[in-house]
């Protein structure tokens, strides 16, 4: 854990080898269990439809389990599905020992009820982390002074992949986050909240900003960790950044670009270039964040079977 | 709504006048309720055992329901009670539509798992807030932007009765929270959290700190609204307040005082005399938070009761 991985040429935190050795750390931990007590870590992929980008992604995912030693279970539906059946199914996999995590890619076709979809997934079986307990652990994993101790894999629930990816970016570039000011821009309870109560639960003591907020850019100078998940191409500049920061940028943002193939490319909320010379260290759109959120979502399903091994989380 | 009710001869935040306020409204609240739909809001509260100060906290509960005209309903059970006694009673009183909000006094006997009976409360009858997916509803009910309406009447769950008093004290002093830089201090579950969740729905910039903070006092003399909720009596200090600031002190502490009669007096997390001078608005300790968290409950109960009737809340 926690070793110094980011290119030594530069302050260029490298997403892709991160979670590059994250996937080997798996696959390491996959064969462990598989020798010691006989149990593959399996995942369920529910797709519905035949969106082309939904397809892509689900193939993304059901590759990466098999190069780590997950096995995949993926259940086609066609875009007339009722909601009666997908949660049926769904039912069937909270039920069934050899499925540890349960995925529904998303967006679902407009005539089912999204949430009632996803609400329906144990959350011990929920490797996104996106039901609503999953989030609130995060707030409940309170243990106090100096006993405080916060451990990702031993939650009782999922956290969600992306903000465990943004923490793992942080303390896998060499970055200790007890102590540090930490500022997270955006408040969204699929990125921003999860990951203020991630950084918080590493004892950085953290400032949320939003739409609302006043003089942003002054708020954000006094961090020594940024983390934006804002949605706005670039709007984070050089003079937000206090010398020295680690950045984080979760945004994927498209903007139009005539010299590219298609048309456009993808940057993040933060102005790469310009607070690349200020940052201590900062992570590239795309690159960055981005590979790290299968990475967590194998890793989700690995503890998720082993907790099924130590008797579960209680519930 | 936010009309200033502080005392106008000084600065402080008259928690007992505020909550007297508030239940004058609950009164009238649920007269027009009886009125225009027969239905009278019903709290059951579940006792254990006999600990004189439970018996005291159920008995002003109690008291206040009948003067705002909610029904309540008094379940005693011996000490020994086994805990599939309590949730049997906790599972009736679920299913009772008579009964809007549930309250298990706290703390329960040794043999009772204490979090097992509150996770059987319904979350629409959890009138004390404490459910996980009470607090997870506060990172969820993000509306984005210029639409963004935060209501703590219409949220889908109750929020827990402390913090949302915190709330009130601040609003109805006459301080707009939004664009407001806000500190809590502490992160409990109970207090810290929802107290930063509520207040960063309310649009205020909000940073958390905790043991593990370095330069508190810097940090927290950056915030227009400070809400101190720690259990260290009179760690806030004047030099921790910028001139002008709202300060909410949620700390009970007692401390030592032969001169008193008990041999003890409480005082709050801040050292009222010293901050006094310093804020522009402060509560005191006691008769600040503390008569409001009742009032808090009412109002929850209050509105389960409406909620009833709209339909609940789509679970
Ligand atoms: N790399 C990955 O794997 C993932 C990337 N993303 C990307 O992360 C970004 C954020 O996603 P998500 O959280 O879902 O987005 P949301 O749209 O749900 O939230 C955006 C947040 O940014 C805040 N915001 C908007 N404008 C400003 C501004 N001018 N100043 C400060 N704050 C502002 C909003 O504030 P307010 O609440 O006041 O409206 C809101 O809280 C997106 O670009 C998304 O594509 C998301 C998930 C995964
Ligand atoms: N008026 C009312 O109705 C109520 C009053 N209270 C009172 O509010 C207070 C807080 O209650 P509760 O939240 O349950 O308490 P907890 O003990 O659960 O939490 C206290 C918090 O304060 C933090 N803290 C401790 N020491 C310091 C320090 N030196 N500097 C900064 N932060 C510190 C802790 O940090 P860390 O997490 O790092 O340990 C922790 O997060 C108590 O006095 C309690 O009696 C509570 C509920 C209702």
């Amino acid at each position: 854990m926690a070793t110094p991985s980011s290119s030594s040429a530069d302050n260029i935190i490298d997403g892709k080898v991160i979670a590059e050795t994250i996937r080997g750390e798996i696959k390491e931990e996959c064969a462990a269990l598989l020798q010691s007590s006989g149990v593959t870590p399996g995942l369920a992929v529910v797709l519905v439809g035949n969106r082309t980008d939904s397809a892509t992604y689900v193939r993304m995912k059901i590759k990466a389990c098999e190069e780590v030693g997950i096995h995949s279970f993926k259940f086609d539906f066609p875009s007339d599905v009722t909601e009666a059946d997908l949660i049926a199914k769904v039912a069937e996999l909270n039920a069934d020992p050899a499925v540890h995590g349960i995925l529904v890619q998303l967006p679902l076709p407009g005539h089912i009820h999204e949430q009632k979809v996803l609400d329906t997934i144990l959350p011990d079986k929920d490797v996104d982390g996106l039901h609503p307990l999953n989030l609130a652990q995060l707030a409940h994993t309170n243990t106090h002074g100096s006993s405080r101790k916060f451990d990702l894999k031993t939650l009782p629930y999922h956290a969600a992949c992306t903000p465990q990816g943004c923490i793992e970016l942080i303390e896998r570039s060499g970055t200790v986050i007890e102590g540090k000011e930490a500022v997270v821009i955006g408040r969204s309870n699929i990125v921003g909240i999860p990951v203020f109560l991630l950084l918080m639960q590493k004892n950085a003591t953290v400032t949320v900003i939003h739409s609302r907020t006043k003089d942003a850019s002054a708020v954000c100078k006094r961090a020594d960790i940024v983390v934006a998940a804002v949605g706005r191409a670039e709007m984070v500049k050089p003079d937000w950044i206090k010398p020295g920061a680690v950045v984080i940028d979760v945004g994927i943002n498209s903007v139009d670009d005539p010299t590219s193939k298609k048309g456009y490319r993808l940057v993040g909320d933060v102005d790469f270039a310009g607070c690349k010379a200020v940052a201590g260290k900062i992570t590239p759109v795309p690159g960055g964040v981005g590979p790290m959120t299968i990475a967590m979502l194998l890793r989700n399903t690995l503890q998720g079977a082993k907790r099924g091994l130590s008797g579960g989380n209680g519930n």
